[in-house]
């Protein structure tokens, strides 16, 4: 059975000063900008990720780069820990605080600095939310690329740490592939500039560095991203399937046909039932397995790229394609999917992996992870990026019941390893946070993790930024 | 007046024990993967950028990892220098070796390891040539996209130490956009395998940041990258402008409007006369700027995408529009681009610089770098991948007149100088080397190049790989 993650332990000092701490954050910071009553600590106890929570310390909600670094030298000088946090969507953790920890909320960040569309970039406060970068790009016809499903909460500055994805990165790529420059405070209040509108930087790609590295190398509080054209039309398509293994077995021959649709999601059929009550999306409810295929471009591009598409999805006995007719049906489409995880928490509590593997190993692993949850008495939806060979097997529990809440931890972890074993890795965007903290193990070598540890190490040598997540805590450098 | 470039210091104890070095190195090399001959030294000696050049104390030409990792483990013990090397194409000097130092060649490892079409990637030792992963791919559709202009020569390995670009990056992105994974020996022999054939990696993105990193962080011996699909046609067309202004802000318009061709290069007078000469392009001579604008895709793509750029460049003074007849035609406009470099050896010495600027700052950029050189008396071509913003003015030179040379290095920092102060940066794809080393600090403050240096010790705590470039040598950590 899977123990309960564990936690530091509480630097006993930080805890014993919290009083004065706080009197001296006072300080720093305007009254507004500083959250420390116990009751109003409860909003930031846990994130989505919600199977753990603490009280932090104190959350502080700088309003600029110099308030976030004042903070910062203030932590660091005591050797007091502190837990990034953008929107608090994390699906693995990332944001959970602890006890002693002092939370860098990014929530008072939230401005639009510059959208040059001459150079197609946005240069924005980490606070913003993804979404809100689109909105205000899309009247000149631009949009920011990736698009996870809670692109309407989550910010900037979260999707950097956890290098986010989303449904359209199949085409555009994730946060690493769109993010040109961030402006960051270092653990001791340093402020750093990376990148910018330039292509490429001298020296080492601290940037690609720093995006995905969970808020353990400094605080990003502001970032200039990549913005894209918006394409003449969109169009997404249903294909259903009788089976998973031939849906799966689809999408593997249209990548490997070389075609690149903008998205290729796919649902099996608890995921389309969950889905289509919560959404009314249109979905099918007669078939085994459900891929949403988006092509763009002209209509001929569209028609092109979707007659190779439906070719090969009869190779693969698709039964059912359904083009959508107009705007609203395919905002329907959309919306079923995004809310997958909003819908499912409505008939049970579940956790979602995050496993990625080769597109070859696809069939295989969704197979196998039917055997692991059946084998565990547990229900499982599957909804995820299949282009990108990113898994999100949603794993249904009772919360209520500690046993079946302990099976559905197992059942993860097995899936996960699974992943890892078919060649692929714990995570496509949802990041190792504190949930696949301990499986890292299972990943990586003695000597992979000495090397990131190594390199955490020359950026915050006292593991004070966000230092319960990713990195196991036996071995630490 | 610009001082020589300064190498470090060689260690007096490693060149004293000379002789007992090569004798042991004999022990874990066969006889024809060591070369010790000072004769035999001299092709490595230098590379492109061969302003400066040092014989190294001996080569060692491993045929596998495991060769690799056992050479790098007895330098580490002793304390002995190590510069990577792939085929010396470099233009920054990165690949100049020191007389205290071990070259690492890649000539041995030249093996195609893998090619899968269905996961679509390709897996290679890292001394293959950048362009035999295209021809390897070729027959079933696919090739691998970074195309630098020395792709018949230069390895992947290099690539992936100077995260090298090409005419076909605007729409395709660099080596660090199309590489998934790597193999490589650590300073002290360990074996690091980072990414693979799956979406993002767990944990840091220490891939990212080894590429680029110029041989400081390990040697690369096995890459894992990306293929692409062959689009169904290609077409490059000729756009002539009286002005390299008009030609610059047509360009930026081009970006700004939202369209990515696959390439938009930019040539300038002096630039497309040596060209033509050579290579009996098709390239107009009556104009003073020109563009070689790519689109591919279907024809009714290539068409739609076509009628855009050129009412662009209508509403930019464009005088001639070329399109290419025949297949024969395009290859000899991009025969012709591609071997600038090489044209422009054969009337003058030359320095290439590589800046990279906002697009906006183009036409700005190169306004002024005719000032400069004007005022310095040096002639000057322009040939550059513009839609990337990468700039490449060619400093015409000769290498027998040492005031001549050094008026050519000084124009080379100044018009660096401008490209960092126009937002930009110092290097787009040619790397820092020992080129644009004591530039570093025009270009970054003391926390961000002291940050870089950390994460370097990180990797090489002595300072054994590659060690008089990239960083300038006073303030080393």
């Amino acid at each position: 059975m899977t123990q309960p993650i564990k936690f530091l332990e509480p630097r006993a000092q930080v805890l014993a000063d919290r009083e004065r701490i706080i009197a001296d954050l006072k300080t720093v910071l305007p009254d507004d900008c500083l959250v420390h009553e116990p009751r109003e600590l409860v909003p930031f106890e846990t994130d989505a990720f919600v199977s753990y929570r603490r009280l932090p310390l104190a959350v502080a909600l700088p309003r600029t780069t110099e308030e976030a670094a004042a903070v910062m030298t203030y932590c660091h000088r005591f050797g007091i820990p502190v837990v990034p946090r953008g929107a608090g969507t994390s699906l693995s953790g990332g944001a959970i605080p602890q006890e002693d920890a002092v939370v860098i909320g990014l929530s008072k960040m939230s401005a639009i600095l510059d959208l040059d569309f001459y150079n197609r970039t946005a240069r924005v406060q980490a606070g913003v939310t993804n979404l809100s970068i689109s909105d205000a790009a899309g009247a000149e016809g631009f949009f920011y690329a990736p698009d996870p499903s809670s692109q309407l909460a989550c910010t900037i500055g979260g999707n950097i740490g956890m290098n986010s994805g989303g449904a359209h990165c199949l085409k555009y790529g994730v946060t690493t592939n769109n993010l040109l420059g961030v402006k960051m405070v270092l653990v001791d209040g340093t402020v750093l500039e990376l990148g910018g509108k330039h292509l490429d930087a001298a020296g080492y790609d601290l940037l690609a560095l720093v995006c995905g590295s969970e808020g353990q190398l400094g605080i990003v509080t502001e970032a200039t991203v990549r913005l894209i054209a918006k394409p003449e039309g969109a169009r997404p398509v249903l294909f259903g399937f009788e089976t998973s293994e031939e849906a799966g077995s689809c999408v593997a021959d249209i990548i490997g046909a070389g075609i690149i649709p903008v998205a290729i999601e796919f649902m099996d059929k608890p995921a389309i039932e969950i889905c289509e009550a919560f959404a009314k999306a249109g979905y099918p409810l007669d078939v085994g397995a459900l891929l949403i295929v988006e092509v763009e471009g002209s209509e001929a591009e569209m028609d092109a790229m979707l007659a190779d598409i439906v070719a090969i999805a009869r190779r693969h006995g698709v039964k059912t394609v359904k083009e959508c007719q107009s705007a609203m049906e395919a905002a329907a489409i959309w919306k079923g999917r995004k809310s997958a995880f909003g819908a499912t928490g409505r008939i049970a509590d579940y956790i979602c992996m995050d496993g990625t593997v080769p597109l070859s190993q696809l069939s295989h692993v969704l197979k196998k992870t039917s055997e692991i949850t059946d084998r565990l008495g547990l229900r499982v939806a599957n909804v995820f990026h299949a282009g990108d060979g990113n898994m999100h097997p949603l794993i249904l529990f009772n919360a209520n019941d500690p046993d079946d809440a302990a099976r559905a931890e197992e059942a993860g972890n097995e899936i996960l390893k699974l992943c890892v074993d078919a060649g692929g890795c714990l995570t496509g965007e949802h990041g190792v946070g504190i949930e696949k903290r301990d499986l890292m193990r299972h990943q990586y070598g003695e000597a992979d993790l000495a090397q990131q540890m190594a390199v955490r190490a020359a950026f915050d040598e006292g593991w004070l930024m966000n230092p319960s997540k990713v990195f196991p805590l036996e071995g630490r450098g």
